[in-house]
């Protein structure tokens, strides 16, 4: 007689604790309302530096294990000083970062082992946009991006596809990228 | 007899270098073409690091002075090991950074000293959709984005909030957000 035991951990995927996650949601749709934030300073000219810690989830605040500080600014060559990637290059990472872990939930929960996921994620972007140097015709923000992913795992091809498709249609990031999303802006002076 | 000099730099913009980029790209739109890259690799669970090296632009291929590593991660609520904050919580930062620069860009060229600039952003998203657990109702994404700026300067509460808006309706992130992008996402395997 074989015993086959189930890992606790799949693709360092906690899977008994994903499913009671669930479940805990089903119960309690209220638990799935999450308020993430950014507060962020300018420094000089086009640098600005944000700090990224508390959020709010599950029916409390809440703060990460640690703060994060992030530096955003234009290269030499967009008039800056270079001391961190520029904005739209966050959205890359954030895509691909949202994407993989989706991939790396869904391969645990349908019983995946992964070996290697990486992805390159390129955006075109024109600045005739957003330096108003078009006739209306060029937008400010990327005409396309492109996602290219490598997945590795126990799986067959049609397999390992499914579960990137998976991802791309459970993607937060995904989703604020490719439809709409209400952006409101206020101000205070003085 | 005064004579009024023009700073080279106000806000920490170089205006006469802005000014110049700007001419140089009406005489030549090719300079205007960007393509913005991460390169992202995927560590355990839902943790995963970009890389922000290389990018195109000015008809050339160029690189940051410094290659940016960043983590991304969920939280322990969200069965995840907290290496970083969520791919979400980069998008917050995204937005932010953006509408800066522009503020201070805008800023230097209308002529106007800023002494702070800060804002924060807030997202709201209910997990029902990442999930799979809404009927279709509850979207993956952030259902609504809230940016508060505070700013200061040596102009009139009507001219800073006049130069918040203009940055809104030049922001890349705000269109990439706001509007549909594009995205295509491929998959290798084995």
């Amino acid at each position: 007689m074989s015993i086959t035991t189930q890992p606790s951990r799949r693709n360092g995927v906690d899977t008994a604790k994903l499913f009671a996650t669930v479940d805990a949601i089903k119960a309690q749709n209220e638990i799935a309302k999450f308020q993430f934030r950014a507060q962020s300073t300018w420094v000089s000219g086009t640098h600005s530096r944000s700090r990224i810690s508390g959020f709010y989830g599950a029916m409390q605040e809440m703060t990460h294990e640690r703060e994060t500080v992030l530096e955003a600014d234009h290269p030499d060559i967009l008039v800056g000083d270079d001391h961190g990637p520029t904005p739209v290059e966050y959205l890359l990472h954030a895509l691909a970062a949202c994407l993989t872990a989706g991939v790396a939930n869904i391969a645990a929960a349908r019983g995946v082992d992964l070996t290697k996921v990486s992805s390159t994620v390129e955006g075109d972007i024109d600045v005739l946009g957003i330096l108003g140097l078009s006739d209306g015709t060029v937008r400010n923000g990327y005409q396309g991006v492109r996602v290219t992913f490598h997945v590795e795992g126990d799986a067959d091809e049609e397999t390992l596809r499914a579960i990137v498709e998976q991802s791309r249609k459970r993607s937060a990031v995904y989703d604020v990228l490719t439809n709409p999303t209400p952006v409101s802006v206020e101000v205070v002076t003085g």
